[in-house]
């Protein structure tokens, strides 16, 4: 099943923009009066007639919207440091887009050897990813901000947990998250050479519970993804 | 941690074959009378003197054996038919090594598009990942084979899941793996257009327990490392 995205909706209609009306018309070969499938990027999927097969902007009618499509019983925010080398991270966003995530915050630990992240590209493949997997929701992808930042403005009514290798008294992921009654929560996973101890206790003192992901020594964007897999698979 | 490998373990001595001893003495200018470490690929990690710094043939002594270096408290089978995109397959045994996995058995299902499938890239690259994750196991790749020989010759002391789309009664891998005492597990997994129903049918008269991965649409490698996880998990 080809699923197209567009934000262009207007009542009973929807308008795809060039791209998806070119990929829709031309690629494809849809003409006036197929079924088409669109979906908005927060979560709605309607089921569309084609009436105008332009490949410059296509036009459909609204048939049925289907609100929650491919949605998950819980609230995910990842903030996760890029890692040097950008394909890790892309292919930790993809692939948490399949199983299932809300907000992708990559943010800029003291250590970090990646200091600045562009996020054009990335939002293009959580795009392609969410139609792939059927989800009517596109996650949203955070502007790059430092630790600290995002410590001091992580939402009260989340459970907060951050994954590190220092020593420390720390539960499981799979521990705290059992614990835990659903709702909202955020993991903070550092880069590659860790989180520094000043930003540890930040986070501490700002109420993150701290986890580890079991004895393998992971990479962020395995460490990463292993965690958006314990949140799901606790709703599974 | 720079992590050497070699198979050529003999009484106190360890030689490194030409590429390992290159990248040991020409890449990283170890000269003798350093200490490097060295896993022999079946689980132990040899702490060495470099005796004779040949870039050609490099000989250490052992000082210290460290088995169950980085092990795992399971022993996990993925039976997994190769993707379409060879690419997708290798980044699921990398990741799933880097996690902890035994044996990678590739599989060819009734519905794979990819039939041919060979190994030699991959035994390269989870040597490279099991160094990387400080592990002294490289897991076992099989000889590619039918969906129904492996299924065939699944060993009987094992919990036995197959993951399929079809309908019908499953539990999810997290309850099949918490009702399971531990020991050996394998999991097969089909290609991108699922097992045929003759294989399923075939896997539940052999012992395999049917199981779902929950909500998400996940791709055939998303779903073998949420597999991977899964079992991981059950021991964090």
């Amino acid at each position: 099943m080809e699923i197209f995205f567009s934000s262009d909706v207007d009542g009973g209609l929807v308008r795809l923009n060039q791209e998806e009306s070119a990929h829709c018309v031309r690629v494809l070969r849809h003409r006036a009066g197929d079924e088409v499938c669109i979906i908005d990027g927060c979560g709605t999927m309607m089921r569309c007639t084609l009436l105008e097969a332009s490949p410059y902007e296509a036009v459909a009618r609204i048939e049925e919207k289907i609100p929650g499509w491919g949605s998950h019983p819980y609230h995910l925010t990842m903030a996760v440091c890029p890692t040097k080398n950008a394909d890790r991270f892309e292919w930790f966003a993809e692939k948490a887009t399949e199983i299932g995530v809300d907000v992708i915050a990559p943010v800029i630990g003291d250590r970090s050897e990646r200091k600045v992240y562009k996020t054009d590209r990335i939002r293009r493949l959580l795009l392609s990813a969410a139609k792939q997997s059927l989800k009517g929701a596109v996650p949203e992808v955070a502007e790059p901000q430092s630790v600290r930042e995002f410590i001091a403005s992580a939402p009260a009514d989340s459970l907060k947990l951050i994954a590190y290798c220092f020593e420390g008294e720390k539960l499981s992921i799979r521990e705290a998250l059992e614990a835990w009654n659903g709702g909202r929560v955020c993991v903070l996973i550092g880069p590659e050479g860790d989180f520094s101890p000043a930003e540890v206790a930040d986070a501490l003192k700002a109420g993150f519970k701290p986890v580890h992901l079991g004895a393998s020594r992971l990479r962020t964007e395995t460490a990463a993804l292993t965690s958006v897999a314990a949140v799901y698979m606790k709703y599974m």
